[in-house]
Parts: structure tokens; C-alpha cells; sequence
């Protein structure tokens, strides 16, 4: 995440944003990107290949900060497609209630969810995709898994920061958990 | 709606629904069917005008039975198909979760949703539309209007059963109420 | 279940049913139990004993009809008394949508949710008890776990018709699930 | 809103907080408090007489920051007990998901959620209370109104910030809009 070409208004430095972090909670959306049947129904989750903040590189849902003046259906877009690529053509859910949140702390065991560098409050959301994905900027691959894949113990073990439960939830919201 | 050519499983006469409607709550589903935009917002709310089971012809939503051995996700095809023609290409929602689930009972004065006939548990999705819409079996007609057109109250006045009261629910869980 | 005692409206005997459940979906509900701490957190899920509509004896959630003109609020109330006792003093949701809706089938590779005797659509909620909770009429016994015992394959492993599914679905509902 | 005595972590001036709100989106927590009866119906709906930040004083639901560290169940139940007083016995919901997220701006324009301070991101939820409520701090006044009376257009008039179509959107949630 480039934080000084994602800010749009003002201008927040490197330090700036690191003093900020250490004083208040920073908005995020996060998106389980999905291939879905023309019933609804979900045959694969998208998993992308990243390098995370806790410097593993691991398999990652879609993720980034909501900048100031920006509309969450916006930052869903935009982080969809800084992970998935310009051709991804997602389908931003109609409804703004995000399916759960989730507390990022720089301690792990305050919620099991762990970002070493901030306190972050993470609205999450299903968001199928009908376009063509391809690894963008700081995504070195993406991969589709079933439902049932995606919620395997081998799965789980190569996320880290706790989006492995995130994941499971999403699952869950979309009645396919196995 | 005609419930012999519903039928899918055993053979249901009119007489014996008849009999069936005085003792079980049916099962339905009821569909808002929406244009929206590429970042998800509601552009337009579709309203059918048509035949109601209390005898005025008056704008309504989709609705439907949910017949024996048919999946949710099947039934809300089958009745936006019904309803709006084949060439709707409903985005069937991926989460089996409706947004509110509506009591109608005979008295109109237990839930203020009022079916004469019965008493029917329905479930209530919205639908996004993506295709051609065009009146289809016992629709007279179907209208586009913006979220606040169909949050006034002349477009209430058009609506019976309580129907305007689930298209408010509809809006106000897309975040589109005025 | 006794249907002839439950039922309100009209007399509907075991033959009766019996051929209606061949014929239309029925109508349920279902509760997952929970007692909470003051900061809304799950402390517990609370599971039945009970005989299983496919002869077993497991662990299960609250289940039960919805009686024709009864409410949904009703319904969850009498069937958690029916199961927990009248002194459990459940705390029924405010919102009428449940956190997932599940669909029984007589044929298990349907939905993966397997009822023998019928087609049943049941709404899922999630119920805060504060009172006192002991078994009544057809609970053999009730166990209070902890969300992690709850999700572990032991517990899965003593539930049948796909009930285990349904209960992760709701840990995960609750941001609960490990 | 006092921010010196709610920031719990580093310190953060009033001159620091003026910066950060030009430059990032506050994360903020919102509560419709209200009264069920035992079946879980909505029977009364508190709104708070007081100062806004557009400098009216105004009919208002609960609202306030979450701070770094803090959970958001956490918030709630301070920002409840802010504004209703430490007796208020607030049900925090046991799930993490909102009923719906507010984007508010200090350009009314663009999301109809005006703060003229700030851009925040704010999580709703419905707090059911079972304790005694009294105006405390910032409070004026608290007013127990009918789910009707919440959603006529006087009260309305009386709310400002957009605040009168939150409420009326929890109403549409709770299943309760007239």
C-alpha cells in the first residue's frame, strides 16, 4: 500500500500517517471476491498472493484503507481492482451493510485478528467478479478455489492476521460453509 | 398464479390447497427488483402492476409460492422469470439470508400485511436486474422509478397488502431512503 | 413434536400432515441458544439431546414448526420454551430477519440439510436465554459449550440432518467462529 | 464530546485531532436505543435531545468515536452510558455486523450525512436497554417515543445531520416502519 498516492486530500506524509496510527483507528474494507452461478450460488472464492504486514507472504483476501472523502462503495472498487486488476468488473453489493466487521490490533490476542501496524475497523463484504482477473501492483497471484477448498486446514494455513476466520465467516454468510 | 402447472411434486388441486391454505403458513418469496450502477447504487426500483390477491389491480413487487423440492434461489428465478419475462437475467443474491422475512395473515390487523387467502411466510430478497424486462403471464405492466419515487406516497397509495411497507424496508436496507 | 396439539387453526390430523408434507414446504424455526456477557460477547452455546427426526439421539438446536396464524416471534418463543422450559426467558431478536435461512430436504444431496419426513424452510435465529434452562418434554438434556467446544468436530460429530453446519454458520454470525 | 478525556492511547491534542479529521475518516459508532417487550417487538425508541455538531440543538440518537485500543462492543456500551447514564443496562447485539454503515461528510451533498467537522464512517446498530435512563453529559433530554412517532415527519424536523433517516432506517430493520 502506497499510502502517498492513495491520499486524495491533503497531504499525508509517511510520518504522518505512522503518528496517526498509533493514536486512532483507521478504516478498511476488505472483499472475499467471488464466481458466482446464475442462481447465486458461489463456485469459487478468489485468494490473491501477497506480501502482508506482518511480512509473511501469504494467501489474502482483497483489502486496503478508505481514504478521506472517499464513498466505501468506491474504496471497494478501487481496492478491488489495485488487487484484481482494471478488467475485473466487480458487482459492489447494493446494500451498505458490510456481512461483519472486523478489529485489527497491533496485540493478537485482543480479537485473534493482528495487524502489527495499526488499529484497524474492517468492513467486510462479498463482491462476485464477472470479469477477468489478473495479479495487479502488489499482487503476485491469485487463485480460485471451491468453497470447500477454501475452507480447508491446508487453505487456512497459508493466511496469517486471522483472514483465514475471516474467510470461514464469509463462508458461512454465503450458507456454504462445508 | 396458477398452482396445478406449479406443481412439481405430487398433484395439488385447487380444492386441496384450498384445504391446505386454512392450517399451514405457505412458504413464499418475494423479489424488489433493482438496476443499479457499477458501484452497486440503486438506480431504479421495478414495480409490476398487476391482478392482487384482494381483488385490485395495484403496483406490487415479485412474488411467489416456493414449491415442494424447490431451492430458494430457484424459486426467486422461476418467479422474477414469472413476472419480468425470461430475458430479466436476475443476479440472484449469494447469501441465503433474506433482508426481512413478511407475515401475511387474513386479518389485516395481526402484521398489517394482508393476504385473504392465507397465511404466508415470505421471504424477501432484493433482486438486481441486469437484462430486458418485459410484462410476462398475469403482469400488466412494469414501471422504473428512482428510490425517492418509489418511496413517495402517491406510489404507496397504489400499493396493497402492505406491500409499500416492504418496498420502504427494501430501500431503507440499500441505504436509498430519502 | 405432537402436531394435534399444536395446532391452532382447523384440525389437521397425523394422516392430514402427513400428506401435506409430501406436497408443500413447511414452515420452521430454529434457535441457537446463547448466553451472553454484559458487553453482548457469547460466553456459551447451549445444544439439546434430543431423538432426531432420522432416529437418532444428538445434539441439536431448537426447532419447530410455525403454527398457521402464528407469529414468527411466537413460534421462537414457544418452541424455545418447549425445549429449554418456561423459566429460560429468552430475549427474541428485534429484527424479523433471521442470520441465514436453511432448507431440509427428504433427499440429503439436495442441500446438504436432511429431513426425512419433508421439505422444510426454516428461518434461523440467534436467542439470548437469561433464565433458567432444564429439559422439557422431548429434550433428554442440554449442554452448555463454550464457541470453541462448539465448533469442534467432536461436537459436529453428535449432530445429525446437517444441524452442525447450521451452528457454525451461527458461531460465525456471531464472530465467534475459531 | 470531550477528546482529551476519551483518548485512552498516546495523547492527541485538540490541534492534532483538528488535522487528522482534514485528513483521514473517523470511525464512529452510532446506537438507536430501544424498549422491546418480552416476544422482542419494539415497543419504544429513546432519542436524545442535544447540541450537534452543526451547532443545533437537535433530536439525536446515540454517537461517539471509537478510540484506538477499543473494541467497538466496548464503544457502545460507553457511548450508551455517555449519553443515557450509567444505569441504562444496554443489550450490546451479540453480532458484530451493523444494521447498516453511515458515511457522513462535511459536503451534505454527497452522501445526504452531514458533519461539517468531519468524515466519518459510522457503524449503527440496535441497542435494546433494560435499565433507567437519565440524561447525562452532553444530554439535554431523552424522549421515549412509539416506533409511529419516530417515524412521523415532525420528529424528522426535528433531527438534523441525516440522523432522521438513520432512525427511520432501523425502524425499516427492526421490521417496524409504518
Amino acid at each position: 500500500m502506497t499510502d502517498k498516492t492513495e491520499t486524495q486530500h491533503g497531504w499525508l506524509s509517511e510520518e504522518d500517517i505512522a503518528t496517526v496510527r498509533e493514536r486512532l483507528p483507521i478504516v478498511y474494507v476488505e472483499a472475499v471476491p467471488v464466481r458466482v452461478s446464475d442462481d447465486g450460488r458461489v463456485s469459487e472464492v478468489g485468494l490473491l498472493l501477497r506480501a502482508m504486514p506482518d511480512g509473511t507472504i501469504s494467501r489474502a483476501i482483497v483489502s486496503g484503507r478508505v481514504l478521506w472523502g472517499e464513498r466505501i462503495r468506491d474504496a471497494l472498487i478501487r481496492n478491488v481492482e489495485k488487487d484484481l486488476g482494471s478488467l475485473a468488473m466487480p458487482r459492489i453489493p447494493a446494500s451498505p451493510a458490510p456481512f461483519t466487521v472486523v478489529e485489527y490490533f497491533p496485540d493478537p490476542s485482543v480479537s485473534g485478528f493482528h495487524d502489527p501496524r495499526q488499529h484497524a475497523v474492517s468492513l467486510a463484504y462479498v463482491v462476485p467478479v464477472e470479469g477477468i482477473c489478473e495479479p495487479s501492483q502488489v499482487t503476485l497471484d491469485i487463485a480460485w478455489l471451491t468453497p470447500e477448498e477454501a475452507n480447508s486446514s491446508e487453505v487456512s494455513k497459508e493466511m496469517t492476521s486471522g483472514q483465514d476466520r475471516l474467510l470461514r465467516t464469509a463462508l458461512a454468510h454465503l450458507g456454504c460453509l462445508p
